[in-house]
């Protein structure tokens, strides 16, 4: 893609200001070398960053924007490597560590503004590549209204129109995509269909060639108890998933199942699969965690443009202490950089490019 | 407990012929330290328990008596530290590593057989004090016209007529109880309720006090992703599982939660909790057998006798090749007669009684 400048452009939304999203974007970016593969626009609050470095005893190493000075950013653009863009007026009262109204409106602005640097066109100087969101609270966001978006995927899919996005997840031995997210367990039988678990195994066969893996092997998990043993623990893997899985195949991709959940992970996490697909949250997030410890990164496939995230949330019992682990965002700015670089030059020498058998079991 | 005897009797069901029980039990009791802590009656069949130590290159350990001849029974446990028990008749073909009918009928028939072996009286010299089940293949039971038990526990349940059962499983670093297990994933809205989870909290503490924690820490999994969220994905957490804790907690145990179910087994395992309850099968299995590496054991809790298993399955895709691990096995028989020495000697200086935070991490 010719169009792609060689230092690509990344706007990062701040998350919610109460949160643990100030802290480990500043403990990430302080270094001068994580910021030396992309110029770093932060969406967020200058006196919540402040805050943040203090905390941890950094220095301050952005240039804060007025957001609403469009001139002025592009002025600053040219000699920073980090902007922050805010629209604090006056001095305003310390976030609360806390599901609150005002942190569910400023994040969520703060992501709109992410959003909207992204659709820019490509020869806008400002234009963002990639998004990286720090983590909101869902209940914010309901105090502020905006309780329709179960969260950052939803709002992205919505704003980008796209027609179907994927929640991916890239841990050190594991990458898991999800058939389903964020709603009640009990309802994933109204919204599983062959069309999504497809459209799931599809889009994490596009996300892996994203990140490098030309041919992947992919592992489709059933949804009951030892994948329904049979069909006598539920229908759902043979009316269901089944035939997505044989449908996939006829498509030409390397996949496989329904395979029980409880020992699927093992064997990807062994090499055996590059992407395991789970059909519902809590199948693929209790592996990724448990393997990751706090590294692994959320990225959202079938948008137009490059999204990762931290997969952890706002830990509003830990904010503002200066103890919480910066591993899961410094790898999501990582990958997105990774993935950005990949798109330049589809023949990288990463080693990554040939599968993940390269890569060591965490 | 004064009527235990020094030496217990542990009753061993093969399971599945045609599976890998035969061989990891093999493994397992070959080495006769194995064998020092316990006496040991296997019910199953002397072709399959030969074939499996041929292909294991190991010599048979074990005396086979005819299961119909209960005098000669008596004679041979007073010179053998492990007795095969079995009704083979006459040259039998080989045992195929697939579900079959003749599988299923022998291996119901052996649980069968353990189970009364349990239940004889205590002065019986017969009389055994723990059963360990190898593995079975549920759709061979159904094949064998016992498809009415989804498994041993239900089987165990009903025919020493317990009030109420759980199964626990216990890992090198992570213990879990299930509040529900195997049903269809959607099936358990119909089954989960205050009192199911309270059952199963209360059965948590008593496997945990039987294994030698005095007063365990227990964290309880939520059942919807997030928790529920707060209430924004779904309501199970507060109409049934935070009643449930309440309840607990007034009952006196040290019980917390609903957790999120992706982030509780990473501090599980880190050693804040003893055990996890987890709302459904995959959500605990999936750790458990992920941070256990084929080595953890599957208890009963509930029934008047001490009960484990391996947690894994027949495995017939690597059957009758010598390869099985048999680590899980060996962890269930040595667990047995762990549980039953505490029963002897609760002041037992097993480093574990006080607690699992001695326990590294795996």
């Amino acid at each position: 893609m010719t169009t792609t400048p060689t230092i690509p452009t990344i706007a990062v939304s701040m998350g919610d200001p109460g949160g643990i999203g100030p802290e480990v974007l500043v403990k990430t970016l302080a270094d001068p070398a994580r910021r030396a593969g992309a110029r770093f626009v932060i969406h967020g609050s200058s006196q919540a960053l402040h805050a943040a470095a203090e905390v941890c005893d950094l220095e301050p190493f952005w240039w804060r924007v007025d957001a609403s000075s469009p001139d002025e950013i592009v002025a600053s653009a040219a000699h920073h490597d980090c902007l922050l863009l805010d629209d604090d007026t006056e001095h305003q009262p310390p976030f609360a560590a806390a599901h609150t109204k005002r942190g569910g409106e400023l994040s969520f602005r703060w992501v709109e503004r992410a959003i909207a640097q992204a659709r820019r066109p490509d020869t806008d100087p400002l234009k963002a590549h990639a998004i990286v969101t720090g983590p909101i609270s869902k209940e914010a966001w309901g105090l502020a209204g905006r309780g329709q978006y179960p969260g950052h995927t939803e709002l992205l899919a919505s704003r980008f129109k796209a027609k179907r996005v994927g929640m991916m997840f890239e841990g050190p031995s594991l990458r898991v995509i999800l058939a389903t997210a964020h709603l009640p367990l009990m309802d994933v039988r109204n919204v599983l269909t062959i069309g999504r678990v497809f459209d799931t195994i599809e889009l994490g066969a596009e996300g892996c060639r994203a990140m490098g893996v030309k041919r992947p092997k992919i592992a489709v998990c059933g949804l009951n108890p030892h994948a329904g043993e049979g069909g006598l623990l539920g229908d759902e893997e043979t009316r269901l998933i089944e035939p997505a899985i044989e449908l996939a195949v006829r498509q030409g991709l390397d996949v496989t199942g329904p395979h029980p959940a409880d020992t699927v992970f093992n064997h990807a996490a062994g090499g055996r699969y590059d992407l395991v697909v789970a059909m519902y949250h809590d199948q693929g997030l209790i592996p990724v965690k448990l393997l990751a410890r706090d590294s692994s990164v959320n990225v959202t496939v079938g948008l137009p443009i490059v999204r990762t995230s931290p997969d952890h949330g706002t830990a509003f019992d830990i904010a503002g202490r200066g103890i919480a682990e910066e591993g899961s965002m410094t790898h999501a700015i990582e990958l997105a950089i990774k993935t950005l670089d990949r798109r330049v030059s589809p023949t990288s020498s990463d080693p990554l490019v040939e599968g993940k058998t390269t890569r060591p079991r965490a």
